[in-house]
C-alpha cells in the first residue's frame, strides 16, 4: 500500500511540477494563457471564435482544443489562420479533463516568440478539470442560461476554481424561466470575488466588456517590463 | 508496480462485483432500474419529475438523486411523497460519477417488496458515469437541444453505453439554430440502435411516447411469471 500511495504521490506531484513549469516558461515568453471550462455545449468553441476575431488585432493567440473525439471545435477555429493544437482525450482512454503534461507539449510545438496569448478550451466537464493545474494565468468557467441557475451551488470546485464566470447565452433569457437573481446568489455563496460577465457568444451581446476586462489583465503582464 | 495493478483490479472488479449482486436482487424482486445521465443542466430532473407524475399511478417508484453537492434535486421531486435518497458525492471527494456501492447501499435502505421501478439521477457529467456500471436495467442519456447538434460526436462513450437518447427542450427549437438531421446522424454514426424521444420537460411534449415505450420495458419485466 505504501508503494502504491507514493507512485499516486508522484504522478500528482509531476502534473503540478509540471504547472510550474508552463508558469516559468509563460513568465519567460511574456505569454497570457487563458484555461475555459464548461459543461458540454454552453458555448466555448463560439465564445472562443467571437474573441478571436476581437483580439487578433492586438495580440497573436494560439488554441489548444481539447475532445474526447472529433476534431470538429479545431476546424470552426482555423478561418482565424492562427495555431491550434487539438487534443483528442480518446487517444488517452478517454480523459475527462486536460493535463499540465499534455499542455506542456502542445506549447512546444507551439513558436513561442510569436505568440502572447494561448487560450484552452478545456474538456466539456464541470466537475474533474477544476482539480487539475494547468499553468494558466487564469480560469473562465462558463455556464449557458439554458443549464439553470443551480449550476453553481451543484458543482461549488469548478466554480470556486476560477475567478472569472461567463453566463452565455442570454440571447434564449426571454424563452426560459430564468431566475438572474438565484444564479447570482448561486454564485457569490461559493464564489464572493468572482466576475461575471452576462454574454451571448451568437450574438455578441456583453463582448466589448469581456474584451475591456482581458485586455486589462493581458497586458498587465504581457506588457511588463 | 504488480502490487499496485493488483489493488486497481480489484476496486474494479469490485465494483463490477458490486454491479452483478444488484442486478441480480433487482431481479428477484422484480424491480426496474434506470439510470439517467446527461451533461450538467440538461434537463434530468425536471423529465423526472414528469415522469414520476405519469408513472406512479401505475408502479411505485423510488429515485436515487446523485450531485456533488446540495439536495436540489431531491427537494424538487418531495411532493410526489415517494422515497427519494440524496447522494452528494462531495462527502466522498466530490466525484464526478454514481458507483455501484453506494447504489447497493441506497437500495438496502428502500423497502424493496413495496417497490417495482427505481431511477437514478446521475451526476450531470456527459464522461465519466458512462464507465461505471450500476446494475441498472436501461440507462437513458439525456440531450438538451441547447447544447448542440455534436455532443454524440464529441462524446462517444456515453452514446453507445446507453440504449436511449432524451433529446430534451425541443420548446426552445425555434430560438435555436439547431439542425435535427445533423443530431440524428450523429448519434446513428456512434450508436445506430439508439432509440430516440424529442421531448420538452418543460411542456410535456413527446412524454406520451416515452411512457408508452418505458412501460413495455419495465412490465415485461416486472409482470414476469
Amino acid at each position: 500500500m505504501a508503494t502504491q500511495i507514493e507512485i499516486l504521490k508522484d504522478i500528482f506531484e509531476s502534473s503540478v511540477q509540471k504547472a510550474a513549469e508552463i508558469r516559468a516558461l509563460l513568465r519567460e515568453k511574456k505569454i497570457y494563457m487563458i484555461d475555459v471550462m464548461s459543461s458540454p455545449g454552453s458555448g466555448k468553441t463560439t465564445a472562443t471564435d467571437r474573441l478571436i476575431g476581437m483580439l487578433k488585432g492586438s495580440y497573436r493567440i494560439a488554441v489548444i482544443e481539447g475532445d474526447i473525439k472529433t476534431t470538429k471545435d479545431a476546424e470552426k477555429l482555423a478561418k482565424h489562420d492562427i495555431p491550434i493544437i487539438q487534443i483528442e482525450t480518446a487517444l488517452y482512454n478517454s480523459d475527462c479533463h486536460l493535463e499540465s503534461t499534455w499542455i506542456k507539449r502542445c506549447l512546444e510545438k507551439f513558436d513561442l516568440d510569436k505568440l502572447n496569448l494561448v487560450i484552452i478550451e478545456n474538456i466539456g466537464n464541470l466537475i474533474c478539470p477544476a482539480e487539475f493545474e494547468l499553468g494558466d494565468d487564469e480560469r473562465f468557467v462558463m455556464l449557458s442560461v439554458a443549464e439553470g441557475e443551480d449550476k453553481p451551488a451543484k458543482y461549488p470546485p469548478m466554480f470556486r476554481s476560477a475567478k472569472t464566470c461567463i453566463l452565455n447565452k442570454i440571447d434564449l433569457l426571454p424563452y426560459l424561466d430564468y431566475d438572474m437573481n438565484e444564479v447570482m446568489e448561486n454564485i457569490r455563496r461559493v464564489n464572493p470575488d468572482m466576475q461575471v460577465f452576462k454574454v451571448s457568444a451568437k450574438t455578441g451581446e456583453g463582448f466589448d466588456e469581456l474584451v475591456a476586462y482581458m485586455r486589462k489583465n493581458i497586458d498587465a503582464k504581457i506588457r511588463q517590463p
